[in-house]
């Protein structure tokens, strides 16, 4: 089986490719490295793997190293929810616009297998929670989240209009090796610059349900096997929540600092846009037989020890 | 009050035009003249109406003509959603980012008021109807509902982000003066080619909610007045629906034909994306106090007889 992999130097994106390569695929990984980062993929045995330095932007060229794959795991987004706010196109370009091109690209090349990471982030703030897929109204509050909708309702429409089957994942927070944005690696960040104190957005009691990344790929892998509708739709996360104030206290200890002063920005989200209360409904997948092994609070505790060593120390 | 009507020489633009400046509005209607027609304007009094040809893919030019507006009432889109599969990015374009278009020149103006015209398309085939405002999950079968969708999730992210205030109406099938699209505008049509025969798509037995065009705009302008919620969103048809074998009987009737054979291309679904079947739950509105004066068979008839009127005779 022959993946193509979008966003396959950044963070979920470098983990599949691993886990794909792992299992004996052979890989083609597309990324503009706008967040993606070479190193994260340089190490990985060329005989079945390819890397691609370009953008979804390029229709024509996404098109050209597309063809001839099996199935297409659309990974590629702006990861940078708060960025949407300060240039409100971003989310636009590089999440709806990029999305079209990788699906137009599959139908010009008959690749008829789409994998897509969506978000809980379509849902805004919903009044029921945990949240099932089937909740509406849609109403996201951050361009990130229109991004992820407006991607579904692309998804669906080719799917419908051109035979493609699809498996969308709305991911909840996902943590781990490789992380470029989030929480975890901007506590990080923050107290390497000053580990006297600690910038919290917001008042800290954010609680969101966090997933290891090799248990995000377990789970989109297991999805894809085990659901055959034409289009599947999954909520993919762990029940429960972490609160940002647990974070803070574990980045703080892995880092091995002590009487770190936080200081809240305050108000119950972090930025407008930020989502402070997600809980999901995780039972439709579980129904097919899918559980996390780690709990919430576990994957956060997981990926604080292993991104401090990873950018914990002087880069 | 200035109102900013995009696609405002279009089918729905140009009779909310003519509406509004009947109440005393001072209006400015764009529309790049793809769909819309400049006949449909050409009458307006000049004194509180000016007419911008223009792209709204055109940002730069967008934001100068929308400079004072007090609100944006955004009607354009591309109607025909057969369109959309022969050239999957017409919705995309001329959807998607046309509305962003017009929301980013609304933060950049410092427009803050937004009436726009979303579609039942949204709903792709739910499984519940009446459909109501919240159902979910969202998955629409043609570009054209993807387009909406996507739109949606715009405006509900400018709304969050930029403290916007914004009437979302999910329209069902719209028809009467000026329309430009639709089961009755093809049928006249094609029986002015070959008063004989008449193709229907489908089956005949799609049944769809139908509303007179100045019913929709009355809606609009009720919800618009009674709902205060910084973002507000309604199913806008009324309850009931109207075969398409019932349109095509009333065409015939209207352009005084007899003895039409009616072949069927068969199947449920006009074409690849069409929804057959649509039965909106309008009771939101409703208890608003908005109810509509004629039923779906009334308005679907009584635009059979304007249309045939305005287009049946030798253009």
């Amino acid at each position: 089986m022959k993946a193509f992999v979008t966003g396959g130097a950044g963070f979920i994106g470098s983990n599949l490719c691993e886990r794909l390569l792992a299992e004996g695929w052979e890989v083609v990984a597309y990324d503009n490295l706008s967040l993606g980062r070479l190193e994260f993929v340089r190490d990985f045995p060329r005989d079945h793997f390819r890397f691609v330095e370009a953008d979804l932007l390029d229709l024509g060229r996404l098109e050209a190293e597309m063809a001839g794959a099996d199935i297409v795991f659309h990974m590629a987004a702006n990861s940078d929810i708060a960025q949407g706010r300060r240039q409100t196109d971003v989310d636009l370009k590089h999440g709806t616009i990029a999305t079209y091109n990788t699906l137009e690209a599959m139908r010009r090349t008959d690749v008829a297998k789409l994998v897509f990471a969506s978000s809980s982030a379509v849902y805004g703030e919903p009044t029921l929670m945990p949240t099932p897929e089937d909740y509406g109204p849609l109403l996201p509050i951050s361009f990130y989240g229109a991004s992820k909708l407006a991607s579904e309702g692309l998804v669906s429409a080719f799917v419908h209009n051109f035979g493609l089957q699809a498996w969308v994942f709305r991911f909840g927070n996902v943590v781990g090796r490789n992380g470029t944005h989030g929480a975890l690696v901007d506590f990080i960040r923050k107290l390497k610059r000053d580990p006297k104190r600690l910038e919290i957005l917001g008042d800290g009691k954010q609680a969101k349900p966090y997933l290891y990344v090799s248990e995000i790929i377990d789970g989109m892998l297991y999805g894809y096997k085990h659901a055959a509708e034409s289009l599947n739709v999954f909520n993919l996360a762990c029940p429960g929540a972490t609160t940002v104030d647990f974070i803070a206290a574990r980045i703080v200890a892995a880092m091995g600092l002590q009487n770190v002063c936080f200081e809240y920005s305050g108000g119950a989200r972090g930025w407008p846009g930020d989502v402070p209360q997600v809980r999901l409904d995780t039972s439709r997948l579980a129904a097919l037989g899918y559980r996390t092994r780690l709990d919430s609070d576990q994957a956060a505790a997981k990926a604080a020890d292993v991104l401090v060593a990873q950018y914990g120390r002087d880069e």
